[in-house]
């Protein structure tokens, strides 16, 4: 948990720097990839943001280099130039250093911006996509992204600003009731966006869900509709990371949702299976 | 890879059967999730789709039963109805059943009217999300789906409609150039697609990509513009599966291709990482 150059490193390299852009996926650790694992399991530097699980930073060797580059409790991120900036040093020393973002690197991950600094420094790199919340919340919900006769496509936004910028999105082109909406990272926006679709032309009555801490042990599901969402939302007092859906979909779920409630209430957890990769 | 019922199941069960609806990703058996490889090693039958590669199935069982619902050459596919009815079928016998999809079940995978079968005859099941074609291909190419300044958001379409259903669209709203737009499953309407963009208002010189079999050994991916795509793809003769990326975001990733190709050419490949899950 160090920061940067305090820890000797895992050992010598003796070939060139690489860097993995990683997606950490949404939340559950059984729901990276096989191939971001073996990144974990080959890293000498681990670069992580917040809400990466305990566990997954775990499938790094236990000596290797952590630096967490998140919010800091009542303080700021470490700016995204730092971050890229890190990553090229890290690379620089050698060996295999590991960038792990939430979701996907290349869906709001700014990992673009990481990716274009890596190669204007001539660092090798490559991208291992995660389970973008989008997916892994709503697999988690039951709630279908596409189902014919009720959407013919999903549509993912942020609902985040960063400082005191307004959100401004195209609000009429949005309020599209045969598309599934996708809003990640709306929690603190939630009255502007339901009121903003509403007055666009959505139906009030529209259905929507709002996933909290999705895919973990956490996980708190709502759900309403765009003009009850609001109240619902504070009422329950709903912390980050939370992912709003929104549209027909919603409402369907519910006759997706079985009457013994897990799988595996009556027989062993597929966590149990033992995998060799 | 006999039809249901030839080959005699794996071993009488003790518990009732279930179901995972599992999302193979995008064609890299490496893209999997690490709960997508347990539900595999612990499956029973394993019911899978077309495009599925042969390392996949290798992750069941050997004498686990294996039944293919996919397209025939020359024929039709198993209808969506018998698929689900066979689901049932061997969930009642017990065992672990594993529906097996490309990309992701819930993203125009018709996982949710195989949920909704379930469902309604009582059978327990869980979705296991995976990596979809939008966010694997894309990695693997280098194009990120946001962007500062470039999008702000993202949209799934498909491009396919079945039988002879002519492509009807919203192409106003989805001729947007701050949003990148993904087309699945959209060679075979390259032409309408393009031509109804640009009808619609979006710049012919709009920035595309086509990726054919990505994240597999046999990717290619055509780069171009709206106006310039349906020649190159015909000049191409490129084969399914194809995914379309529509926006600015396709010409900034020129900014992401290092000079050195691949960090497996100088580099150990992390493919031989061992991991143990």
């Amino acid at each position: 948990m160090g920061g940067p150059g305090q820890k000797p490193r895992f050992s010598p390299q003796s070939y060139p720097g690489r860097v993995f852009l990683v997606g950490a996926g949404p939340g559950d650790p059984d729901l990276l990839t096989i191939k971001a694992a073996k990144c974990l399991a080959a890293a000498d530097a681990v670069v992580y943001d917040r809400l990466i699980a305990p566990e997954i930073l775990k499938m790094a060797p236990a000596n290797a280099e952590r630096i967490y580059v998140g919010k800091m409790s009542g303080s700021h991120c470490v700016p995204q130039e730092r971050i890229s900036e890190i990553l090229v040093r890290l690379a620089k020393d050698g060996g295999n250093i590991v960038r792990l973002k939430g979701g996907d690197p290349f869906v709001f991950g700014r990992g673009s911006e990481e990716a274009e600094f890596l190669t204007q420094n001539g660092i090798p790199y490559e991208v291992i996509p995660g389970i973008t919340a989008a997916t892994g919340c709503t697999a988690a919900a039951r709630i279908p992204l596409t189902h014919r006769g009720l959407s013919t496509g999903v549509r993912f936004v942020t609902g985040h600003r960063r400082g005191n910028e307004s959100l401004d999105l195209n609000w009429q082109s949005l309020a599209d009731p045969d598309t599934t909406l996708v809003v990640y990272m709306g929690l603190a926006n939630v009255d502007r966006i339901t009121g903003k679709l509403i007055e666009a032309g959505l139906s009030a009555e529209t259905p929507m869900a709002v996933i909290a801490e999705g895919t973990t042990p956490r996980q708190a599901i709502l759900t309403g509709t765009l003009e009850s969402m609001p109240k619902l939302v504070h009422q329950c007092g709903l912390k980050p990371p939370v992912l709003c859906v929104i549209g027909q979909v919603v409402a369907f779920s519910a006759a997706l949702q079985p009457i013994i409630d897990s799988v595996t209430e009556t027989n062993p957890p597929i966590e149990q299976v033992s995998y060799v990769g």
